[in-house]
C-alpha cells in the first residue's frame, strides 16, 4: 500500500489523537489572543495549508466576526516592505513549518509586537521560534508528497481555534464527534471510488464549491493534480459566469461539493448551468436532490454542521485522487518529482 | 475589427482621460480616507476587478503599510454572517458596479460606518448608492465581454489611490508618464503577437509572475482563457514547487511575467525548472538575461519603476489573447457565451 494511502486512512486516528492532546489546552488559552486590540487575522501559508487557510477565511468570518487578510510572503521578503501589523493575529499554517517566506510573516509580527501563533506538524522548526503559541497538529510523521491528514488535522485545529476564540462549548463537543464521522467517511469514500473510473481518461477537470468548502474545491483540485496530473481546477460557483466557465469542456468531469448548509441552494441552481456545458457531473452531497441530479453521486457518510462538513467533504475528493492516480500508474508517493517542503523565499 | 482590439487599443486614450479627469481629486481627497483609525483595506471585486485587487494587495503593503484583506461576499449573502470591520477601510473594485455581492460588502461597511470608496466605470450604479467616494474609471463604455481598458483604468486608479494617501508627488508624476509608454507597449505588443501562432494549437498553458505583478498573471491567464477557450492557468513561481507545477507538460507555453525590480532574480531563478520540465518559455521583460533565456521574447517597450509595471506587462498579454483567439476562430467580442456581468448573490 502506498504512503498516501495509509495517512488517508489515519485520518481518523490523527484527528482523534489531536483533539484528545490540544483540545484543552486550546480553550484555556484561546481566549486571550484577542485580548491585544486584534481587529483581523493575518494567515501565512502554502500549498494544502493555504487551503486550510481558506477555510479560516470563512469560519472565523463567519463565527468570530474577525475578517482574515492572507499575508504576502514576497513583500516581506524579495520587497523587503512588511505593512504595519497594528490589529493583527498572525497564524502561521505550515506542517513543515520550513517554508522561510512564511517564518518571515511571523518573525516580522513578532518584531511588531503582535500575538502569534503556529499551526505546524513539527514543533522542532524553524517557523516556531517566531510563534508565542505552537500549536502542534499531531498528525504524526507524513511521507507521501501529497498532504492528507495534515490537511485534515490543520482545518481541525482551525475549527477548534474558532469555538475556542468564542468560548463556545456546543461547538467543541461537535468538533469532538468528528473523528467517528470521518472513519465512516474514509471507508465510505474508499469503497466508492471506482465509480469514477470512466474519468481516468480525463484530461482536465473543475471542482466546484462555495463558502466555507470553497477550501476543499481547492484541496481537492490539488490533490488530483498532485497525485494524478490531471490538471482540475478549483472555482467558486459564484465565478462560474465569468471567464473560468471556458474551462468547462463536454464530458469532462466536474465535481460539486454541496454538503446540506446555507450554500447549498446557490450551488443547486449552477447545476443547470453545468449540464448546458455538457459537463459530467460529480456530487459530493449529502442533499438528495444535488445527488439526484449528479452522473456520479458520492454521498456523505454522515450530515454533520455545515461549518464542520469541510472535515467530511475533502475525503471523496483525496479517494478520487488516488483512485485516478492508480489507474494511470506513477509513484503515488512521489509523483511528478514533486518535492514536499518548498523553500522559497 | 472586434470590439476587443478597438478597446485593447483605446487603453492609451482611456488611461490618460482618467488621469485628467481624477488626478488632482484623488491627491485632495485621499488623505482624509485613512483618518477615521484605518488599519487595513478590505476589497470586494469579482473577475478582473479581482486582479486588479490583488495588484492593490501588494501596492498598499509595500508602499502604505497597509495590508489587505479581500472580502468573502458569501459570508454578506449566503450565510449572513458580516464580519465586524473596525479598523477597515473598505474598497469595491467593480467595472459594472452592479455584482449584487460586491454590492453587499460596501453595504455592510457602510452600516457599520466604516469609510467605503468605489471604483467603477459606471458612476449610476447600484454600487455607487453605498460609497462615501466613487472613483470613476472613465473608460468610456466597454463593449467586448473581456474586459481590457477596464481593467488597466482599475491598476492605474489603485496605483493613483495609492500614491495619493501616501501623498507622494513623485509617485504621481510617474503615474502621469504612463500614457505614452501604454501607447508604445500597445503597438510593440500587436506587432509582436504573430510570435505566438506555434501555440495555436496549444491545449493548456501557464502564466508565471511574483509579487505586484501576480495581478498581470491571472489576468494574462483569465483573458487567453476567455477570448481563446485556451485554459492558461496563473501561479506565484514561488508555487511552482507545489502541486501546481503538474500543469506543466513538456511543450506547452508558459508565459514568465518578469519586469525588472525586486521578484526578477526570483523568477530567473525559476527558468531552470520550468525548462527541465521541457516549456517552451515566453518572456514578458526588459531583461536581457531573461528575454534571451526565452524561446520567445515579448520585450517590454520602455522599463519603467516595477511597481507601474503592472500597466505595461498586461498588455502582451492581452494581444496574445486577441491572437490566440482570431487563430482559433470564434466570437471575441462574445466568447463561449459568456456575459459581461455577473448577477450572483
Amino acid at each position: 500500500m502506498s504512503w498516501v494511502e495509509r495517512e488517508l486512512r489515519e485520518q481518523p486516528t490523527a484527528l482523534a489523537r489531536f483533539l484528545d492532546r490540544e483540545r484543552d489546552d486550546v480553550r484555556a488559552r484561546a481566549p486571550a489572543l484577542v485580548e491585544r486590540d486584534v481587529r483581523y487575522l493575518l494567515i501565512a501559508s502554502r500549498g494544502s495549508s493555504g487551503n486550510a487557510a481558506r477555510y479560516a477565511q470563512y469560519l472565523f468570518g463567519a463565527f468570530n466576526q474577525l475578517p482574515v487578510a492572507f499575508s504576502t510572503p514576497s513583500l516581506y521578503t524579495l520587497y523587503d516592505a512588511p505593512p504595519k501589523l497594528d490589529g493583527a493575529l498572525a497564524i502561521a499554517i505550515s506542517q513543515s513549518g520550513e517554508s522561510p517566506d512564511v517564518v518571515s510573516v511571523l518573525a516580522e509580527a513578532t518584531r511588531q509586537g503582535r500575538p502569534t501563533v503556529a499551526i505546524t506538524n513539527e514543533c522542532e522548526s524553524p517557523l516556531t521560534r517566531h510563534a508565542d503559541w505552537v500549536l502542534p497538529l499531531h498528525a504524526g510523521h507524513e511521507r507521501a508528497v501529497a498532504a492528507t491528514k495534515t490537511y485534515l488535522n490543520s482545518i481541525a485545529a482551525v475549527a477548534l481555534l474558532s469555538a475556542a476564540l468564542a468560548g463556545d462549548d456546543t461547538r467543541i463537543a461537535a468538533i469532538d464527534a468528528m473523528p467517528d464521522a470521518v472513519e465512516a467517511q474514509v471507508e465510505r469514500s474508499l469503497a466508492a471510488s471506482p465509480t469514477l473510473d470512466r474519468y481516468a481518461g480525463a484530461d482536465g477537470g473543475v471542482v466546484v464549491a462555495r463558502g466555507l468548502n470553497l477550501a476543499t474545491a481547492f484541496e481537492i483540485a490539488l490533490k488530483i493534480r498532485e497525485l494524478s496530473g490531471i490538471p482540475f481546477e478549483p472555482f467558486s460557483s459564484a465565478d462560474l459566469l465569468h471567464g473560468p466557465i471556458a474551462a468547462l469542456l463536454p464530458g469532462r468531469p466536474v465535481l460539486v461539493v454541496a454538503p446540506s448548509g446555507p450554500t447549498v441552494a446557490s450551488i443547486r441552481e449552477s447545476l443547470g448551468k453545468l449540464r448546458e456545458r455538457g459537463a459530467s457531473i460529480v456530487a459530493i452531497s449529502d442533499d438528495e436532490r444535488v445527488l439526484r441530479a449528479a452522473d456520479v453521486a458520492l454521498p456523505l457518510a454522515r450530515t454533520v454542521p455545515e461549518w464542520l462538513s469541510p472535515l467530511l467533504t475533502v475525503i471523496p475528493g483525496q479517494a478520487a485522487a488516488l483512485r485516478l492516480a492508480t489507474l494511470r500508474g506513477g509513484d503515488l508517493d512521489r509523483p511528478a518529482g514533486l518535492t514536499k517542503v518548498t523553500l522559497t523565499r
